[in-house]
């Protein structure tokens, strides 16, 4: 089965976003270093991201419809009455078992093959969960998110919008990697522990 | 000027204890190799130790009224009438005018000179904060927390007592070290920028 992975910016305190949902004070999303490693890990590891209505709407207000054109895109929303954009896929209630049929699809093969011929065969891509922390609350209480992947940003916000909020029960993770940039952005991979 | 060091463990999203300031649930409190580092960590640092009441009150709770015996100690709370250690000393008011003070105190010097020759000058030992988030609030907002260490913990609690709660502006900061623990703490150094 495909893997769900939460991956997004924090700030060191927890916030993925301020209060208005902006993540304009994410150093992370200014460093070439870091914005080339995030779409390299973004091309090569997903083909379907999901995201809340709040995360979504960011785009909107700047006229994006189609923030990842090149992945399936599914938007979780109660309120929205209908998608602005085709390539968009709205997904108005059932979350958790809309997102558990998802993991079982088939996921696209990865092009490593490209450059390693012993990867010929591939291996599915995984889901990517960009936000917001409602959502991820929601699965994550569902036991559907294999991963969290944080880019923890050298801030402290003191309020915005928190990571898991209110999380049903505590979550174990497993420390799998970390990566220390340049500007001071720390990335940590954990593994979910079921 | 001694540094004031905001130094605890906390949760991957952002909390520092569960809502009853219980820290059952951080691997890093059971861990060795982590508590061997800790304890070098405090004797080599510091001496001096803050806290805010509901801290001091967790250890109070379990008969510990002593936290830090080989520190000088300060608990800061506006509803404690009296210190219950001698040892201990309460401040009730002005603590922002208190801590600056203290601040220019000398402070002991380590005894890296019994290692290290060359180091027998000493340094002047710096100042602990030890939580609570209010205090740590009051302090970061006053421009006077110099470090924040953070022993990130492989958990997510998705509610609890947070890090810097309703912090009056973001504060930068700019990452100084890592290290990473077998059991999956990652411990993060930053200084605060002014």
């Amino acid at each position: 089965m495909r893997k769900l992975k939460y991956h997004v910016a924090m700030s060191l305190d927890g916030f993925i976003a301020r209060e208005d949902d902006s993540v304009d004070d994410f150093p992370a999303n200014l460093s070439p270093e870091h914005v080339t490693d995030y779409l390299y890990s973004l091309a090569s590891e997903y083909d379907t991201v999901l995201m809340g209505r709040g995360t979504y709407e960011f785009g909107l207000n700047v006229g994006v419809t189609d923030p990842y054109p090149s992945f399936e895109t599914y938007v979780f929303s109660r309120s929205l009455q209908e998608s602005p954009d085709p390539r968009v896929h709205l997904v108005r209630e059932d979350v958790v078992g809309f997102v558990r049929e998802l993991k079982t699809r088939p996921g696209k093969q990865t092009d490593m093959s490209r450059v390693i011929r012993a990867a010929q065969m591939g291996l599915p891509k995984d889901i990517y969960l960009a936000g917001g922390g409602l959502l991820a609350t929601t699965l994550l209480d569902a036991g559907l998110i294999d991963e969290v992947i944080i880019k923890v940003n050298p801030v402290l916000f003191g309020s915005g919008k928190a990571l898991v909020p209110r999380l049903a029960r505590k979550a174990d993770l497993e420390l799998l990697s970390t990566k220390v940039y340049r500007n001071g952005v720390v990335l940590l991979q954990y593994a979910v522990k079921r």
